[in-house]
């Protein structure tokens, strides 16, 4: 029996079926000071536990995007070891922040199932589950992946395609339980912009670049237990490049729309993401972001904005896509989310 | 309105205003764990818990330079955003040791300006303070910098020159409450020399060098949250280099420093400084240093010393300056501060 | 008086000496979050405090090869500072978890001696034992090593030889206290195999790869207080290389072989070890395992796998040695150890 995991094929999935992923783990003040260190963050509510304190909650949670990437890392093993290609994401929703001394750990479920017409790959998506250790769901997403078969001649599954939410609607999104932006301190947040003084349609240059080092994209996506070879493994590709994991362009540009965006202090919502092109060492990523909606919410002082945030390396701001509608050849990511913010 | 942190320019800065700077933090054992990672830091007091308190202390303080970089970072987006140059440092001191579980901010008082006489830009004197969550003060500087103005005509502010200290007098210290050595032990430490071992004018030259990498000064800037673009973004000088935060230096030199200087445990005052020469990565950063003066303290076995800490990328070591007075090409930093040594 | 630490020439050894090592250190999550920043550690007892309270123990132990770094990174500046190569490891043991929080030191005693024939250097044996804030020994393990002498002209020593056993016995391994696998969660851990699904003389390729930058084995290497030159500064080589420290090649490989062996989770013995040739950052790293014996334990549930585990840079899996009998020039490390699995 061989004993190292060769990760699963398109055959091997079933509808419905649930995937405990391996590996639990326990955070503490490391990963946020790691998560300090690999990206420009500065978020105050993330970065001060006084600040946390000050608007309801018990402490600064970890971030939620660490938060993202640790539960996405468990997946791997099981979901993304043979993909071709990481098609979307959506309905994401973070439900309880994560504190110190938290354990997390990951399940999906098999939500729909498309063989491609060519026979020799399909589509996956699965409903992803990251919990705690009292057993609460900590946050949520729907992923696709484009999987290859492994014997070609395997029946096709009946075809499932999920039904799922282009964009979480407002009343979709949990307000952590005690937020409260009442007594918001926006000289300790680091600009004075709040939830009205952001205009649907408006965008934003947040300017800031940075040059990404190899050393830098590994450490970050070890820290998450993501074990996909083409991150670090530099005879993985014909052209020895290591591919820059998603995630760790999607938290740079979250870190980096800080400026312009100090106020939009936490995820609640993640609508769609497309990896547009492939990040690799020796890029300079810049961002911009647009806002897309705006909404209130049952929660003291909370505003929620619906933001899109766009990472690029090169290229002016604002520019997206092509005539031909297709993503021009330096955008590197297109997120679309939502985050609170004070009213 | 544009969202984004334009910085301030020369003419925006009015003589005693206070600037609150955003983004407090609160560091944990993930700070000081990273802080041993980026650099070769060895003294014992910062290294063990338990030594610490042998030595009087509740536990191992954050470096006293990390608590430094934590305020200083927190200053560069209102201070020197549009800086041209970095002046000179004076009257440092280190008030409070930082503990884990602490929350950092920082403020700064205008103390000092000077407009040029090109009328394009001037010098700006400020007093930045760090404080903890319980308000108390854990360190302070004086730091000026040469700054853009953004209206070339805006009328020039009455010339005011801060009277600053050549040299902190030994009675400027503050001795952290409880610090008693007479009880240190020396083969912990690393090294037998105490306080008496050391004649001013005493030279050593540190022997260890450490080459850099653009990941390490980037993890270590970005962890201080300092966000000056041109340490980050290799499109933003011409030559495609990214500049080494200065306190990256200076946080290397004081660690290869340990190396005939285990003792000199804790950092009390900061005198002055000058990064000399730019220093990049690839760069191989060698030090020595020289005793400039000794005092006795009242504390029970604790003695100071006044060091010049040098650091240089090539070079023989006490080379410093030219005949014309200039530092030589080599050299990245000339340092002078006061440190906590067994007697 | 020379300030500076001119290391232990082979002359300057006793018989029986102990030397106590400098600088102690506490540990915390920032260890363990950086050491899952480093190595693609995912052994899940180390992972998750949840997991190692579900096999009875406290917590999640601080990875048993952290702590032998730790250890031995004290022991370089009176080891190995003078030494021409690091010859051999014996009798390895883990006697105690190291937890957050805890304070390890370390100190060794000179148990053989042997001078060259050429009378210019010998071989120094030492026994180094860690210890926790305690007293308690966490490990122990020889080590032997060639140190230049200072004085050729020196004495030889009467030559000591001592008697080290090849490999550990499954009873001289020490089970931490309390462990017990029988409810070890197989799904949580990563992998279905247990103690008897291996087979002596089985040989397990671990798939994975890791190509190693500069600034991730410094990083490593001094978070351990390593403190050779020889790691850290391009010029100290005549060739402009960095010899990467070789625990930092035992830690990835290591952590590499979780891909077929999850569930050895525990090192508990180091029956010995040779790092082949030598690594250089851009190398990339790939492993193998072979399972050389197999035990049982007193403890409930738990067995020993006997193993060595083989890194390379480049050629096939399985390759150690040629016709010669001396090894390739592709491995970079030979180390035999036992590991603690479930039954």
């Amino acid at each position: 029996m061989a004993k190292t995991n060769p990760g699963r094929f398109f055959e091997e999935y079933r509808m419905g079926e649930v995937i405990d992923h391996a590996v639990p783990r326990t955070v503490s003040g490391g990963e946020r000071a790691l998560y300090h260190a690999l990206y420009p963050a500065r978020h105050a509510l993330y970065s001060s536990d006084d600040f946390a304190r000050s608007v309801g909650l018990p402490g600064a949670p970890l971030d939620d995007l660490a938060a993202f990437h640790l539960v996405f890392g468990k997946t791997v093993p099981d979901v993304s070891l043979n993909a071709v290609a990481n098609l979307g994401y959506a309905e994401g929703r973070w439900l309880k922040p994560v504190y110190q001394g938290d354990t997390l750990r990951a399940s999906s479920e098999v939500i729909g199932l498309k063989q491609n017409s060519n026979g020799k790959s399909g589509v996956v998506w699965v409903r992803t589950r990251g919990t705690n250790q009292r057993g609460e769901t900590v946050l949520e997403y729907c992923r696709w992946v484009m999987v290859r078969k492994k014997d070609h001649d395997a029946p096709a599954p009946e075809t499932v395609l999920p039904e799922l939410k282009e964009v979480l609607a407002p009343e979709d999104l949990v307000i952590p339980e005690g937020l409260d932006f009442t007594n918001y301190d926006f000289t300790l947040a680091g600009e004075p912009h709040r939830w009205g003084d952001y205009a649907i349609g408006e965008r934003i240059d947040h300017v800031d670049g940075v040059t990404i080092e190899e050393a830098e994209h590994m450490l970050a996506t070890r820290l998450w237990q993501n074990t996909a070879k083409v991150h670090f493994d530099a005879t993985h590709r014909e052209d020895g490049k290591r591919l820059i994991y998603g995630g760790h362009v999607i938290s740079l540009a979250r870190a980096l729309s800080f400026n312009g965006l100090a106020n939009a202090q936490m995820i609640a919502g993640l609508n769609g993401g497309a990896h547009a092109n492939p990040c690799f060492a020796g890029d300079t990523v810049k961002v911009w972001s647009e806002v897309l909606d705006c909404a209130e919410t049952p929660a003291p002082g909370v505003g929620a904005l619906r933001l899109r945030l766009v990472a690029a390396k090169g290229g002016a701001p604002f520019a997206l896509k092509g005539e031909d509608g297709r993503y021009l050849p330096e955008v590197l990511l297109d997120l679309d989310y939502w985050a609170l913010i004070p009213r």
